[in-house]
């Protein structure tokens, strides 16, 4: 059992929790609590398990409960734990209510090309979210809306911060998506795979609800307080407007995509096209 | 200037801060930043500004400006004004960057069957929605909606907690909202003015794009966690279920709440009943 901050990995993982710089250096996250390390473990991707004792246990009763009813993963037997002491684990742990459980999980990579070339693509741009809660709510909104693919600025905020991973609720460990340097171009290569860019945009002349999103799509939502910036919404291919009544000046970010996700999955579903 | 903690305006506003209790025994909530707080005084709920020195100036800056333009509202000038030190105002501030005006606002108050009685009746049930940040985007996507009237649950969070109040972006002055003991029979009670209550629920049979709400319509969210108390989904008359591809459990309940909402609006605005 660890039971020292000195301890080199319980630094590493320190470093990784706090640093956005270290996460992508070492090309490492943390994914914590039961479900999403769990998940991490399933999908090949943990590296390690960081337990407390209580933890370990709970983790040893789940996988003798999945051999009896016969879910064998060979990857939950035999992925490498570490115990730590309570103390070590709340250095470690970002969670108000840990579960004693925490992953070192790989930083998935994908390629943007891929994400351009699918037949069905359904894309998202984000450019300059820097709410963490609204990062992961609209990863975690888009899986579910049929969202195949995310690309991001730079100046997004780092999506493999502890708080973000655990706020898209595993969609992180599922979902494609890059950071761009350039957004602009990544939105132009988009358009050359005939994918058309639709904008979420307080000017937009179009009504969103009354756009066809049946093909090859993406949609892009800009900065929470500033938009798109003017260069982004030139480059859409339509601004589109979500109506609204009464005197409020803007949805927030995550509430926009989320309507117009939506809406696309809508029109897709119902003419069959999912 | 007030320029000491012990002045007893200073030490109420603290209370009203930091205690749900205090609000609710006072009838008073903080509204801060600029466009609250004048919001607040122009629909005469305001019932005294507190301003840092800058923030005084720039108030009668902008009150000046409002005269050339000839908007003139002897609200915004007659509104009595509390002159505080930095060093107060910092203890009476909930904003990380203090925009150095807070309003002190009478809470609204509304009736029940009014909210009933509306001849477009479009309103939504929140049953024990805990998170701030949820709470206050609910409602002011609701307005955005054309929602108009909220009836909450007394487990949910404190709407006057400032935290809600800022997240709503204002609606809180605009929006008409009732909390109830008995969240159950104030859906009984909605259900006589035919207004008809559609849950958004897990289980729930009919994919919510397929139902009908051009009709008077209530909208029922349940918890964060545990979704809505059985009582409260078979008091509703229809449960909806959100499609969702992949593999996530759940939406979040402010995005759930606002797919929802949307699509009535969708359905209303193109059938020409907003």
């Amino acid at each position: 059992m660890i039971e020292s901050v000195a301890n080199a990995q319980i630094k590493q993982l320190i470093k990784l929790r706090k640093k956005p710089k270290e996460r992508w250096k070492q090309g490492l996250f943390l994914a914590e609590g039961w479900k999403l390390a769990k998940e991490a473990v399933e999908l090949g991707m943990a590296k390690k398990l960081y337990v407390t004792q209580i933890g370990l246990e709970l983790w040893k009763e789940m996988v003798e409960k999945q051999k009896e009813e016969s879910k064998k993963d060979t990857r939950l037997v035999n992925v490498s734990l570490e115990v730590v002491s309570d103390t070590i684990f709340a250095n470690i742990t970002d969670m108000i209510s840990p579960q004693g459980i925490l992953a070192l999980v790989k930083m998935p990579c994908y390629d943007i090309e891929s994400i351009f070339l699918q037949e069905k693509a359904n894309l998202l741009f984000l450019e300059e979210i820097r709410d963490p809660g609204n990062l992961g709510t609209i990863f975690r909104t888009a899986e579910c809306a049929g969202i195949n693919g995310i690309i991001l600025s730079n100046g997004c905020v780092d999506i493999f911060n502890p708080k973000v991973v655990r706020a898209t609720m595993g969609t992180i460990l599922r979902m494609p998506f890059v950071y761009v340097q350039d957004f602009i171009l990544a939105m132009k290569r988009a358009k050359e795979y005939k994918i058309q860019i639709f904008g979420a945009h307080l000017k937009g002349k179009q009504n969103f609800f009354l756009e066809n999103y049946q093909g090859k799509t993406a949609f892009l939502i800009g900065n929470e307080a500033n938009g798109m910036t003017e260069k982004a919404s030139l480059t859409a291919d339509v601004l589109v407007k979500i109506p609204m009544e009464g005197h409020s000046e803007s949805l927030n970010a995550s509430i926009a995509a989320s309507l117009i996700m939506y809406e696309a999955y809508r029109q897709k579903l119902f003419a069959g096209k999912i």
